[in-house]
């Protein structure tokens, strides 16, 4: 036993630390005259993006960010984001993405949170962000503004035009911090999540195995960038030299044009962008057919079918911002191809198995011990490893709070069926408790899902003298009538009595988020009221 | 600047050491019930061969095998082979395959060096390893025997009979050892590479995204699994919860059944194999075309056509024991598909480019300058990377050697294309030299490659009273006739003068090392003699 030899310290030739950075510079090289970025009218080839985001590194420089300097990007899916996630990182500093849907208060918040020297924004959002940066005043970032198609006047382009190129800084250590992208915070405030450029890399090679990402595919920008650092798409797409095709708006007709005429292969989207996919004018079978991502919700079963039909076929994932997007995904076991129709919606509704380069998830209970696998017992769905964010920026108690135990608490109910995929319920705090009961709303909304005639539900708890809470439900119909008695007696013939919502009521949207996240807050205050 | 809160220790919640091991729990997990290994008649589950696997654990335990200890395999690929590359370092230890066609005297010196506490041995090799282990005497490892289908007296199945099945240790640190695998060794003692669990885990996401791995797949066992541990493929295709197929014996046959009756999609080969697939009577169009990777050496155009013609796709890849295996990738540009074949051939017979997990390849001067990128100038191919190997077991002096300047040195001598391909000429010690005049043999064998009667070659110097050296040439032919003085002039056509072959001698087959690699130390002595 020479056991001193087993770990001999590894040298400098056999390391190199892991970071996204170097996904751009292979494919500027590999790929160097293959179209990299399209918007709209523009793009560029891969030596093209490469040397853009060399200027934006130099300009970036030449405005003072250095190691460790937070710059915040407040942008819809324009060059500009992609650019910026490279630059960013590639001057040494840390790029903060921000949702474009935020109030000024927000806003405010935000970039006083994380101590933003610079920020690059979309001029459309001038309105919403005007008022935070005079709120801020001295404390304010250096404002840099972006205009469409990089038109006149647009300051970004002038700070290419101007700049010096630099090559990319990779960083020594790759745990160093990379993004810090914060929560939307339906409740309280947003919180920083710290994002590593180790864990970036190896979330994107996940990706590419479990999205079959190839040079030959091309990737539309339904997904917004800023969420997530669009699921880590922003790399995995560059690492594979494919094409990014970017999308400043989610509209059907923008959407059927890109899937056409850019002959896209690839997209994500929350169920909410896949409804004016399959709902738009414009929707009609494509010739070759495309994969979908879907994550934030399970999309309904009749929506699965008509996107299928429509050559749309649908990945279901799961994840938080604080796992770097889609953590599990619902991994398609080829034996259930032959499967009855409903049989596959109902597999496909759940969230699944950590994908390659995730660890396993857990559903424990509230010491830590993993519930039955039996499909029933519930529990909160815990993470861990290499995907999982190292903590809330600036923020050690909230990050202690979410990483007691030493699991990553994900807020989220589940079970673990016997087959070892992961179900959720519910959130924690959307569980409606009636008479004693604790009903998972997302069971009822799944059982008025399945009726033909909805297209969208939200089922919150409304306070009831009698039994504490009861479930009342939101829906948005297909067009088809269907009153609120159909809908109940429709639930009330598949789930116990005590879970067949109060009330019904039929509605022409439900309020969502920037990133098509239902507001149930908004619903419970309307309940209540 | 809060510049300390940059880098914030990166808290156990967010941290997995990286190892391959961790693919084999997930897939035994997620798809328990699909096939895992196939062997003959015999085949298992995915969590059938984790129990298997634990079973070894348990067995290997049994036997004494710890942290840090050595296990020698020298199998062909049958299910033991792939069983021990996960439980061996599930046992803690460092798996050393070994090559099946060693000689005595070196499975000796091997089996010293490393040290082993333990050899698992194919039967059928008894008659090379027992003179080793009886020259070893006191200090020769433990010897548990493998018999054909497991089948009766085979100690492999008996250790698993035996055993209480324990749980995979997981390495706490990811650089630690999990194999040793020997160089070939054309010349000199065979060197002990020394691979760690990050960067197998590393190299087989890389695999996984440059061959297209997925569920769906199939993987057929041509490639010895002995040979960088089947280049990363043992790990690779677990990942992805795809079949192994096992295939003891390298022949035409076998290969097809293979092929049209286990639906196989992925094989890899050296080109000698892919000789042996498209010249086996059993040669007929898939249905369904398969990938297969071939390394080793640029097949012959004429071979990749007639390949292409069966519904085999040929990805060129390239790399070295040290490198994991296939460290660069002909990384094909799709805007290449519409070129003459002759071009493509041309384009294909280069060894490429990085794959997305690798470093940048570089090719480079003695003072470690890089050479121009005119696909002339000549230089030595260097790599560095998590790919590459910490070093050699017990022997820094080589060590030392190989890693100068801090880059890992090939001995492979190249151009770099002006696209940023590499293509390689010639091994360092395989140039001959002329009049003064360097000759890259691999151009000379490319340039009789290109006549249709020509199935195999092998170019080499001989001693020259008036030259110096001159190049002589081993053709092996494909039925038709062309005799020596054709083939000289065909050459004629193509180079200068110099690079003609002196002498064309016609062979019936090429000396080749276990791993399909030519002998040229053995037709260089024939050349002199």
């Amino acid at each position: 036993m020479q056991h001193e030899d087993q770990h001999p310290a590894t040298p400098a030739v056999a390391d190199a630390p892991l970071t996204p950075l170097s996904f751009l510079l292979r494919s500027a090289d590999v790929w160097a005259e293959r179209t990299a970025v399209v918007d709209g009218a523009r793009s560029w080839t891969w030596a093209e993006h490469l040397e853009r985001v060399r200027r934006a590194v130099g300009g970036l420089h030449a405005r003072g960010v250095g190691p460790g300097d937070r710059v915040a990007a407040a942008l819809p899916n324009v060059p500009a984001m992609l650019e910026l996630h490279y630059a960013v990182p590639g001057a040494g500093g840390v790029i903060v993405p921000l949702n474009t849907r935020l109030a000024a208060a927000e806003y405010a918040y935000v970039l006083e949170h994380c101590g933003a020297r610079l920020l690059v924004a979309w001029e459309g959002l001038r309105d919403a962000l005007q008022p935070a940066l005079d709120e801020l005043g001295d404390a304010a970032p250096d404002v840099v503004w972006v205009l469409p198609d990089g038109g006149d006047g647009c300051e970004w382009e002038a700070l290419l035009a101007d700049a010096t190129p630099r090559d990319l800084a990779l960083p020594e250590d790759e745990r160093a911090l990379l993004s810090v992208n914060y929560t939307s915070g339906t409740t309280g405030r947003p919180k920083g999540v710290m994002v590593t450029h180790r864990g970036s890399y190896l979330h994107s090679l996940g990706v590419i195995a479990e999205a079959g990402l190839s040079v030959r595919s091309a990737y539309l920008w339904t997904l917004p960038m800023f969420h997530c650092n669009g699921w880590a798409y922003v790399w995995a797409v560059t690492a594979t030299g494919c094409k990014h095709v970017c999308l400043p708006r989610v509209e059907g007709g923008a959407i059927w044009r890109g899937l056409r005429d850019e002959g896209i292969t690839h997209l994500c989207a929350a169920p909410t962008v896949i409804v004016t996919i399959v709902e738009s004018p414009d929707a009609a079978p494509l010739e070759t057919p495309v994969s979908l991502v879907v994550g934030g919700a399970p999309p309904a079963p009749a929506l699965i079918a008509r996107a299928e039909e429509l050559g749309i076929r649908i990945t279901h994932m799961y994840g938080l911002t604080e796992t770097y997007g889609p953590f599990a995904v619902c991994a398609w076991n080829p034996d259930w191809d032959d499967r009855p129709e409903e049989e596959r919606s109902r597999l496909r509704a759940r969230q699944g198995v950590g994908t390659i380069v995730s660890e396993r998830l857990r559903v424990v209970d509230e010491e830590l011990h993993d519930v039955p696998r039996d499909g029933v017992s519930l529990g909160e769905v815990v993470m861990r490893g290499n995907n999982v964010t190292i903590g809330y920026y600036r923020d050690p108690e909230a990050t202690e709070q979410a990483f007691r135990g030493g699991w990553f608490h994900s807020g989220d109910l589940g079970v673990m069926h016997p087959d070892g995929y992961v179900e959720l319920r519910d959130r924690l705090k959307d569980v409606v408790i009636s008479g004693g009961e604790n009903i998972a709303t997302i069971e009822v909304e799944q059982a008025l899902n399945a009726h033909p005639a909805v297209s969208e539900v939200a089922v919150v708890g409304a306070p009831d003298e009698r039994w504490g809470e009861v479930p009342v439900a939101y829906v948005v119909l297909r067009g088809d009538g269907a009153d609120p008695e159909e809908l109940r007696a429709f639930v009330r013939e598949r789930l116990a009595g005590f879970k067949v919502p109060k009330r019904v009521e039929i509605v022409d949207a439900l309020p969502k988020t920037g990133t098509g996240k239902i507001q149930k807050f908004r619903l419970r205050e309307r309940a209540a009221g």
